[in-house]
């Protein structure tokens, strides 16, 4: 299978990365590293990127931007961001991108738990993860033989340990490609595969 | 309780005026119409809102504007008006409002059964009803004192009729106006209150 793997250099693609490329040909898509660029914030780069790329099995997206913040203190900007980023570049890999799958063929976007299992501090985050989970459910009912799916995953132990704090229930990135491995080679469309199932 | 209630002027928002106003002084808000206006899709507008209206005991929404058209069809211009709309306008009540709520005070925001229930054509409305889902989830972990709850309606027999729609299936907005009664009176927070299970 040919893969296009956006977000390919950050730390859960790298690991999904790993995972395939013994089976299938990857493409890794970064901001700035990779094999090809893309800027997730701009629909624009979305469909550069696709028009380099061109024809592909599957489209894995670990990419995405949002950021923590208490409910008081978080801005306009720090909403628009995560709109923007994670939740519409997400969304326009599938409006802008499907037509570029091969028949048969997937897009995985990425979620979090956070949407169903929230944490103080993240209202915005939380937000368009519920948002891509109830988006591909919809939109698997309108995308002819080409699937389409979230991965939830759960704080990975690397991002943990690089932000100080106790690593013992953590999964590590290893173990969440798991799920985009399963997302990619199954037969499920519009649903949400929460990545702690999946060990 | 003083009830300040958005979208008193739409369908399911007079039924919720009926039905809270023999025990509860509505304060009616709309676009145009109502004892106060405002447009949802300007914070400006919204924080104008709270500072003419005061403190309140409720904020109830049953406002926000998304359109529905098939996933291949709808523009940028669509997913905007849903995320700045339905989304942003019902979360900047909580993020401008809540400090408006005397203790022990409740917002209530409409989200709709699409998110977990879609249809085709719904893309952008499950997504943003999913988001407002996630968020009074994640919300409620830091609101003291104040409640915060999504009411998900299912479509209205009312809307149906509108529609030329067959309306076997459908509840009345008078029906579903009983989940937002329990979503004032009841001491839940963080949560979706189906409309369906509230007959």
């Amino acid at each position: 299978m040919k893969v296009l793997l956006i977000g390919a250099t950050g730390t859960i693609g790298k690991a999904v990365a790993e995972r395939l490329s013994g089976q299938h040909q990857i493409i890794a898509a970064g901001f700035r590293d990779g094999d090809v660029q893309v800027d997730l914030g701009s629909p624009e780069s979305i469909k550069a990127l696709f028009e380099q790329v061109g024809k592909v099995d599957a489209v894995i997206s670990t990419a995405g931007l949002a950021a923590f913040g208490p409910l008081a203190h978080q801005s306009d900007d720090d909403y628009q961001l995560a709109l923007n980023n994670k939740l519409m570049g997400q969304v326009n890999l599938v409006r802008l991108g499907s037509g570029y799958l091969n028949d048969g063929g997937s897009i995985t976007l990425t979620s979090g738990i956070l949407s169903r299992q929230p944490m103080p501090g993240s209202a915005s985050v939380s937000m368009v993860n519920g948002a891509l989970e109830s988006f591909v459910k919809a939109a698997a009912l309108e995308l002819n033989g080409v699937r389409v799916n979230a991965v939830a995953p759960a704080f990975v132990k690397e991002t943990m340990a690089m932000m100080g704090m106790d690593t013992s229930s953590g999964i590590s990135a290893a173990d969440t490609a798991k799920a985009y491995e399963a997302a990619v080679s199954g037969e499920m469309s519009g649903e949400t595969l929460d990545a702690p199932n999946f060990l």
